[in-house]
């Protein structure tokens, strides 16, 4: 129940998940967030857009970062206190997105650490980059 | 269909979404993202907590921002390319949440566009704040 | 798997669903509709409203009059030709809504049935009425 | 935040909202009416109907014109009064429906506005018409 505190955690340490991209996932995500954009819910406009058919909320993958940060590295109890998000290629429907946490910093007399955070495609190519500042859970 | 051009733009043009945030939304959410971290979807271990209760995850905020600049300012066809975010409060299930964006910078030959993200709540204090980069829809 | 024909019906028959209106039912309403009106989504400007809270989308109750025409009267097999609606009372989240259809008028050479269709609330208060037009199924 | 009142108002002007339908548009709508009639949600049998595939609720696309009278024309403060709705198509999943409304008459003594809606689809073939009549906000 309990994440991973900053004396348990070293530079280098990674942490993962992994979730196929459904239309399920966009057109719920759309419904909570009111975000109806055409790009993620028009198929007819999708298609004369730059990308050719819907794509997936940017937020959607940041979401999966949230997730890593929340439920493994480092886990229940942190508190999550900013995110840099870049988004550099779309994530279309049936994508698979990988979203990876690593330790890059750590300032253990503030309980604060530095993740580098990125999304990628199943074809390796970063949909999502950025870094998060977090402050683990205490002993 | 279209959003707006930064040739129809100016320095200081806002628009807002507002959205009252419920379980459901927090528990979808959950789903969507598998960010299923006790402090969101486990009213005991979140008893314990420092907030006492379940708060929203920090990215359904930052999906209300998505939604102003998909929806609104740019709007349909925008490019969203970078967000910074700052969680500075926690979202309570119950709270109400408006999103506003805000022109900050227009660089008219890249057609890039700077905005102030900020999130409050009902009473006014700020929930999330940040900055977003975007490339509005071309005329 | 069959609804009732024409042959099998009189006038007066009737059928009724009833559910209790919960904030998710509202939400998911809403994000598929895209009906994210604040009258239905945002706690803050409904109580200022006439309802003095947020209410469930008129559409939702005529959802009930729909199921109630393709589940049970006539049921599978109907064809949905038309639909009045006059919506006379807010249904207010927590509402138990009672949707009930009741024949009034039968052609049987054009296989059309006429159904007076009636939405109530827990207090018998009437929130929806109005009168659809269908073609049972075929014996 | 507020809609348009009828004095900013004028005969023809028009509003639309466009969205793909998908599978997770029809089960949740199902799950959330009540409405499991097998044409909507039963594969094998609807293949036999006289469709040959599930379609979505005629009373879906009736939410798409609620969010355009709720939303954009009038919008926020719109009361909405009655509605009139013929289905003239099915809308099948995968299709693209807009919901548009124009206005089509105005009684500022009384404050309301009769607005004639209509649902396409992507080949431009009306799938449901009718008029609704609402209360627009006041100044």
């Amino acid at each position: 129940m309990k994440g991973i505190t900053i004396q348990e955690m070293k530079l280098g340490d990674s942490a993962s998940v992994t979730k196929t991209v459904t239309e399920t996932d966009v057109y719920l995500f759309a419904g909570i967030t009111g975000d109806l954009n055409p790009a993620h819910v028009n198929q007819v406009e999708a298609e004369k857009g730059m990308f050719g058919q819907r794509i997936a909320h940017g937020m959607l993958s940041a979401g999966f970062v949230s997730a890593v940060l929340g439920m493994y590295l480092p886990g229940p109890g942190t508190i999550y206190m900013s995110q840099e998000l870049k988004f550099t290629k779309p994530v279309l429907i049936g994508d698979t997105v990988t979203a990876t946490a690593t330790v890059v910093e750590m300032v253990p007399e503030k309980n604060r650490v530095k993740l580098e955070t990125v999304c990628t495609n199943q074809r390796g190519e970063t949909v999502l980059k950025g870094f998060a500042m977090v402050m683990p859970p205490k002993a």
